[in-house]
């Protein structure tokens, strides 16, 4: 515990946000991928970036620019430190994919940063600064893939002010499939396109599914789980940045999922699934409608992740 | 359970629809008040009322007009079944309180009818047909009392095309206090008066407390429950027809509810709480704010039921 350490190397997984009804305010965390994160004490005070792979480049070494440094940065700000750190940053995820790519690198950081020098905080507690991490990339104040990202599971944000997460239990066999279509869309612009004002009776049928989402995660009801994976209000707007939406929909329920939606602001999909043998052959009847077009993808498959952020070295 | 009976007397329960950020979906059932129904089996085809004790001479005799009356004839109709019946209805609690009267009645009737025939129905079947009394006060199918009144519990009405509804698994020992003010709104003025549109933020508010309230009433969160009956939707604009509402409101919270919101469409208040001395403490210092104006009042507290219609002889 009180072992000191000169270096720790930690991941945090991707994770699906926003889980079709539950806009804004459920996710949860994918087994893989993810980021790793190696941090390295330095005797120079302050946060500086030593190395970033996987990232093609994309991402930004000027740590006020880099979700990482500026979710640490933001830590040692509040706790008063002067410590120094060195991050290597080995993205093994696609970035602007609508899984959490910046929320999985401020989540890894901050839970790497609390361990390297035992600040004592627990992780709900590290979700806040994780956040000031993808502030920097989305330009909001969003928990909606840190909060899953950081703990496992589904998470829900019942509020923002206060900031208040609850964990809500889940089936420990679902298997989620996601199909990364390679496109991006920027959060900015997918939220651009959404009416601000919705129907009352669209309000009632969103309200209706989410709570019937949620009273078959906590009950294990795959089916309920699978009939409640309805959005009448964000999907119908934001599949039009995605191409084919609706030809992979159809091939992921005819293939037996349980449910179907946009994964963050997108392009990637998931689904639900009761067992593997169906996220397998989801995975594989998605990919076939994309080949049809020459739209090339990654699919990723495995079992909902309950550990969330966790030391690998 | 063959046993041929020539009649048949029934209870069912009041109930709280809407629940705050549940509305048009959730609703719970009260031990008491109710409606008794005594069905009689007659050799002359269809449906008579007896007798009706409690309205204070507001509901109708005529079978065509009384919620009773019409949910047995459509039962009756369905089933293509050419059978006499006469009814007493002894209605125990207000009308127009916002507690579910015209559906208790419906619900006591299918359930009478079902019994005392060996019609072989169960409760979800039979929902469909207590929806069509109601239909009869509220010119609109809702089952968001049907359902407690009928199953008991927190029921949630997750879809009604097709109808399903999922019982909402909640603490054992979850008390309501009830205050039932002295005047009567009309379910259809109390529509009238709701906003067509929702700010998409306020949806996103409204998903986030029902997702809270559902994960507290599956995980007996006493707290999540209190933080999460919270309605930035309906009640703003609700509230209007309801005297006293902030008051009232604020002597429930201060005296230590978990929580708080109108009943149906009011003008019934209902709390949450955690145990029968809080309860039966909301109810006193919710009635001296009542008194206050002297606005006459009932008071009603108890155990969420978890039985719904029963037979009582």
């Amino acid at each position: 515990m009180s072992l000191s350490r000169e270096s720790i190397k930690v991941f945090a997984p991707a994770s699906c946000a926003n889980v079709s009804c539950g806009f804004d305010i459920l996710g949860f965390a994918l087994e893989a991928p993810g980021d790793e994160i190696i941090l390295y004490k330095s005797n120079n005070p302050g946060v500086k970036i030593r190395e970033i792979t996987g990232d093609h480049g994309k991402l930004p070494y000027d740590e006020r620019l880099n979700t990482a440094s500026v979710a640490i940065s933001s830590l040692l700000v509040k706790l008063n430190l002067n410590y120094g750190v060195e991050i290597i940053i080995h993205k093994r995820m696609p970035l602007y994919s609508g899984l959490g790519s910046s929320a999985a690198s401020s989540v890894a950081a901050v839970y790497a940063l609390n361990l390297l020098f035992n600040l004592g905080l627990n992780k709900h507690e590290l979700i806040q600064y994780a956040m000031n991490g993808e502030f920097m990339a989305s330009k909001a104040m969003h928990a909606d893939n840190v909060a899953p990202s950081m703990l496992g599971g589904f998470t829900l944000i019942r509020s923002y002010s206060p900031l208040e997460i609850v964990q809500v239990p889940s089936p420990s066999n679902l298997y989620y499939t996601i199909i990364h279509p390679d496109l991006e869309i920027s959060t900015r612009v997918a939220r651009k396109i959404l009416r601000n004002q919705v129907e009352l009776t669209d309000m009632i049928t969103q309200t209706a599914n989410i709570a019937g989402l949620i009273t078959g995660l906590c009950t294990n009801n795959y089916q309920l789980i699978g009939r409640s994976l309805n959005d009448v209000v964000i999907e119908p707007t934001r599949k039009l940045l995605i191409p084919k939406f609706d030809e992979i929909k159809l091939a992921a329920l005819n293939a037996g999922s349980l449910g179907f939606g946009i994964s963050g602001s997108g392009p990637s999909l998931f689904t639900l699934n009761a067992n593997q043998d169906i996220a397998t052959k989801v995975g594989q009847d998605m990919q076939k409608v994309l080949k049809k077009y020459n739209l090339k993808n990654q699919i990723y498959t495995g079992m909902v992740n309950t550990t969330g952020a966790k030391i690998i070295g």
